[in-house]
């Protein structure tokens, strides 16, 4: 019979038990339903609503429970639907008439939000860990490669020269951001719900305050949260609101309707997975392409690549390919949790059941993209003998070009359209703007002067670049300081 | 001919001219662009690549061609492409050769991060303005309705009663939440990318940090982020950072590559806000059920409702129809911002030119349903006689019930079931459990005594909340008095 | 060693070969996949390319496999990648050397999208059964309930009578296009790719027609086609192209490089699965809503409702929130294969490995919402009374009466305008349009006549109804008529 | 005052007005609105529900209407709401009474339906008329380029040499079953739901029949449509259903709730449009990889190239990044509407006037996707010298060199790892396997003889291809006879 089964007088068919069972999925909650109901055991008995020797008997049951579960020795039913009952049933199967008290002032409501908040805390904090290990494996091979000039592209055609490290650095700068959202995110969920019951509380005399703060919701997390997340990306505010943070203090939801019946905590955890995975299959796609037999560039150790079953000559970057598919999946993800919880009225609904499972995949797959792209990372070789060959094509120094007659006071409209007709040139010669000679330069306009051809070429150009964030050495090399120390890298810079 | 046209031979096609313009829709951002131009120009005098003559004229210019466009003067042509290059060569008319300076170290890559990061700056703030005015439409809701109980749902069944203000109050830290969110991406998307050019930076001797600081990138956000919009959830870090902290005094891009290629600050705005949709989404299905005649709980007035054109008798709850159905626009248009972004190398690609329009519609979206919301909230009323009527049905004060078994030292689940059963009997008698004798409540279970009918009645039920965030009276007051006080509302409570 | 490791010297790190493998999930092709190589083993000694010794023992072999999967006696190994390796290295250690010839003139590429073609038709096959089924108990309760009145709702609001038997029909109806979708899908995805092998074709002297015969691709379905179904070469134009239907009499891709890189099939059929879900997650709004105390139409028997774990009293419609609910997953996986998809150049990428996990979770899931949505029609009682009483609210019948002028020549927007008086006037009197004399009628047009009772209340309304489809008794009759011969169902009425 | 405004005695405000009004977008509608209210009125008299005068005047007013709005002088009005008051009042401004007659026996629940269909209808058409404009397109290029070998990719690594004409019919075949798709929703969609009134019919004696016919859902489908292809319902069984094609002769809803509540016909359309723009996506991918100066095979003109308004010597090949990028917003349009859909009761709700905009736009931007990559592709010139330098890279022969293994009777395993030895000695040799002499294989495999080199080198490969579907000269020219038949091009093929 079910926990819930006074009123009923039928048991619920095969086929609906299954439909509606969520046990296949959110028993990967069960350390955390674990531990909330340790907090709530020992809250219950200290407010006098269970005697100590009663909470003694859970807390050890609820030992044991978890060592079965660990040693996967417990049984799971369906029949008894959930994470929640199981656990419960079993307890009471366990240690009888005291584990019957354990859901006093407590419903499945609140339960399944504070373990779910539990779990996803976890999540954030070994996603974090693992944008960070891919960091440092891009930081790390900006390091191998530090001098490495290759073409930098818009619309995939050849723009201007970049240096590598300054394109492998936009990726950690992109990542800082995507571990900051994940972080405000963390600090938004981080929130207690227990204790708001079914939607309304209770007038039993519970104390919030106290399975708060034993589950790392409030206290805790002030000691916790390491200031150096700050990001170069939030916590702006100065002075602080002490009336709000004296608030924050305790940080459980003020309503226990809002409590219950909100999900948009995972809303926004995987709105923030999506933007990573958006990063991630974009460095997919550019090692897809730098690792084609065009480009060249770019080459994947055996160790992270794969072959054909036909083709006996094949080497495929197998895992970046993942990386960008299996972006798809987590803004599936993200979407069907969108969808589920359109229109819903409050408080808790039953669809809210689904909210699991998209949240288990999202973190998942990111996980794995982030490990993946990591290793990847650490395993493949710029091929700079082809890359410097390949460098002369597409007219990269144009722009510096045109900088240079800037220099020389020309109009930078006008300094486009001369060099627009200088590359034409070059076009119908096929040959490269340093190939040009001075009279054939000056033709086109009497400003180019001999001191041009220190403009010209890739090198030249490079080293024309001396902004705030370009693509300059200095600047590259400040960059990449930044990031050394930041991410604590002990540097061992090559040649 | 294009502005790019030097190398160019032919021009290009109808079709393709029409299929690639954007000045169809990218014209909203004229106001930001010239505020951008202007700041370029400022630099590129101080700086010595323009004359002061020059800078002059261009501000000049750019005057009159922004009085022109407000007073609908301005030809906007679509061979001219888009919003930068119809201002541009606008002012290339006006003012001759000074223009053709103006785009020195610039391209429209950064051009248009610039201008769309302050168009994004703004609606942030027009939207979270919005959001206080629906939570100060819901508070005041509350307080007209103080203390109204209403049936409180799970399932959409009737679960326990719950107070008016307690429910409206859900949607109020539910909008704070919202709210938090878009101040945290308004921080992370108030970064400088102007100087970043095409994607490498330039040579020429330019100075982010003034441009950065014209456009409020920096200091100008330190003095103008009011504390208090530190919600209850954000900005928990003491003590600051302040290595990080002095990098965040110069809000610039440090990688140039990153500053024009990514496009996560859009993709977090609209994430923000399909959060907020989703809320409204479940304001507006509540509302609209509370509005049938089934529910018969609420009434709005003529002025927020819309007529049949076939069925005369008819009172249509339209806008908050539309608030729930528009909720789907915000999804989509985030959904297409994620597509487009996905596998896309670095840097600038021209489908990056899709980024607009889905901003623009969900801006424009998410702005019209605050609005409705909130003029929605401030025309209702409550039919409180109809309410009162509705509410013995339902057993709402069962789990009242069974706490008051708890307080009698029964187990929770062996209460729960006794009172299961006496529902089961309310149900075969179709009575009430306050109809039932005490002889009948005890021969269920002999713990039934005459106090419990202190704990039976919807009132009574209300009475016995006590705990933190819960329904209870006191609490949802403390609730009241904290968003009052929050929201600066002028407090005038009824009766 | 992997299969295709001639050229490689290193072997794939753990946590690639983790992420890249496939086999936990595209195990549920192995039926298919050993249907295929049963075709291509037979056809390859056909063709004289192994003997039929060779021939032989493979078949043997595969039998041996398919018997040691179903029984579980089959240990899938991540090392071999997906289901693919897995069976063929299965074989090799089996029979040895034949089966290292299996894989002649076959690449992946192609074997991948013949299996997942085969279980897709399949899986449509099962899903249209259940549609069949949800169909038969819609039509069945529609039966039940054929005389009963209940309100019809536009907004929300009460607009006009309907028979309960019409409104479920409207199911019926939709439920019939889905059908169709899935029909239609079937028969553009039903073409063979065996034999585009890695991409290109072969030059082995395969004959496609051959499998593609043997796997049901060609003859069966001419048999069961009506020719001009013959879709993807779209055929609505008569008279008919017989060039092309000689092609369709062979079902088989005619262009190897489509054949292998495309899946339209499967976005087609998530497609169509989306809107099935749409469709029922209407009915699952629409029961639910009944359900609630509120309304109070639809009485869910026990064996299809759940309890609460903390209230006593509830009785929840879980099945249909739950249908409802996992509607969004079906759209989340179209979601997902739409974006995965999505800018990928020709032909097989690695991200289409991700295009399985979607489409077993849509086909799972559609299939459970169908199968519950049926048994939950099944076990629903209509609370004819309650219904019966809860009629005259709402001026149901306003629009007969507006109707009613109309016959008497008065135009119709007049008409509306009058009865729209008259409605204001039952509002400020709560009565019914019936209640009002037939000198307060006149008071507002003298039009009406004492023939206007047979046109008012709720009951002479739907007896008024005459047009094609509406709600009047007999057009509703002709419609259950249809359905019950359409589904072979054989026709209890009740009373 | 609103047409509806009977029983209203406040007016709306102006917010809301603003909100739910959808003149600005519905106004595209008004054709196919003029188009139903003349079939609409035409029935009506001959019914006797109007006079023939009326009829008449109408009619007559109808006229003008439309002459007003086409030549731009039609003062469209907010206040008036939607495209149908905004018709229905000026008539009435224009005719008088007898406009207040239209409105009989219709509702704007019908009536929205139908001319959203009516337009849906012409859009397909038009939409279907320009992928085969692509298709001509293609097939001319494939012409045009006939013996031309390219490298054919799996995982972007060079896999085996295609001939480009088969790759472009690829594209074609894909093409014809988008194509199909929309024809198959055409035929779907194609159902009249005029009379169906707000929801349940009506009791006035109306035709539906006559309508229905008038407006081309009826008569012209049974002409044109092959009777099998009766779709909604389902029909793939023969014998045909004489009953339900009885039916189908008057392609009208036969339920009027299911008429005017389902949205299923444009979630079909969206999705057919999202897979259409799913296969565009992948051509812009691949044409946009190409015109890159790493691959260098396609040049497109200088009137479907742009350039950049910084650097001088870009060509980029815009048109193509767009047509990938803009496949976001048909994706994203399908969203929408899949999400304003979910979990909405019976019957029209008024989140359902959402349902416009997200089809306008799918539409308006898969015509300029389909037209601008037929531009494209009439304006691209295949680079053969490069391309043809560039095929001996990649051992695009290596599974040709396996299958005459095969012809040796090796088994293709043991055939795949001798090859694999093979490419790996070239890799490290730096050459070709053409280069490899007959001792350095044989060192290999004492199998290869000298008739080896008969099957090396890419175009031996290509001599070599002979199934069917294959990219073998014989078969690529057989594919395109037939597309040059059935798409009628008359062919003019080169050299």
């Amino acid at each position: 019979a079910k926990l819930w089964g006074g009123r009923f007088e039928e048991s619920t068919t095969d086929a609906v038990e299954k439909f509606t069972q969520s046990i296949s999925f959110d028993k990967a909650l069960y350390k955390h339903d674990i531990m909330g109901s340790r907090a709530h055991a020992s809250m219950l008995a200290r407010q006098g609503l269970i005697t100590d020797g009663d909470r003694d008997k859970i807390l050890k049951g609820l030992d044991e429970i978890e060592g079965r579960i660990e040693r996967g020795e417990f049984a799971w039913r369906t029949d008894r639907e959930d994470v929640h009952m199981n656990i419960e049933a079993a307890l009471t199967d366990l240690v009888g008439e005291p584990a019957k008290k354990l859901h006093t002032a407590r419903s499945r409501n609140d339960q399944v939000c504070t373990d779910f908040r539990l779990w996803c805390r976890d999540a954030i904090d070994a996603i974090v860990l693992r944008i960070k290990h891919l960091q440092v494996a891009l930081v790390n091979l900006a390091l191998k490669n530090e001098g490495l000039i290759v073409p930098g592209y818009t619309h995939l055609q050849r723009a201007q020269p970049v240096l590598l490290a300054h394109l492998l650095l936009a990726y950690v700068e992109q990542l800082e951001r995507d571990a900051g959202r994940l972080l405000d995110c963390r600090v938004r969920m981080n929130f207690c719900p227990l204790g708001a019951c079914a939607l309304a509380g209770t007038g039993l005399p519970i104390d919030r305050f106290m399975t708060s703060e034993a589950l790392g919701f409030s206290a805790p997390m002030r000691n916790r949260l390491p200031f150096s997340l700050a990001v170069p990306f939030c916590c702006f505010v100065l002075p602080v609101d002490f009336a709000s943070l004296e608030l924050l203090m305790t940080l459980i939801y003020i309503n226990s309707i809002d409590a219950v019946s909100d999900r948009d905590f995972v809303l926004e955890f995987l709105s923030a997975n999506s933007i990573t995975a958006i990063h991630l299959s974009r460095l997919g796609e550019e090692w897809v392409l730098w690792a084609s037999e065009e480009f060249g560039f770019l080459i994947p150790s055996d160790s992270v690549s794969t072959g054909s079953s036909i083709m006996p000559q094949k080497k495929n970057p197998d895992p970046m390919e993942l990386v960008r598919g299996k972006s798809a999946r987590v803004i599936g993800d993200l979407v069907s949790l969108l969808v589920l919880c359109k229109g819903l009225p409050h408080a808790y609904n039953r669809d809210l059941q689904e909210d699991k499972e998209p949240v288990f995949d999202s973190v998942k797959t990111i996980m794995g993209m982030l490990e993946v792209s990591a290793e990847f990372a650490e395993n493949v070789t710029f091929n700079q003998e082809r890359i410097r060959n390949a460098l002369p094509a597409g007219h990269l120094d144009a722009t510096t070009l045109a900088d240079y007659l800037v220099k020389k006071e020309i109009p930078f409209r006008t300094s486009h359209d001369i060099v627009g007709r200088a590359v034409a040139l070059c076009v119908s010669r096929n040959c490269l703007l340093q190939d040009l000679s001075l009279d054939e330069l000056r033709s086109i306009s009497v400003t180019f002067d001999k001191d041009v051809y220190e403009f010209l070429g890739v090198e030249n150009a490079i080293k024309n670049f001396s902004s705030y964030g370009s693509t300059g050495s200095e600047c590259v090399s400040n960059q990449l300081d930044y990031w050394v120390t930041k991410l604590d890298i002990s540097r061992k810079r090559e040649g």
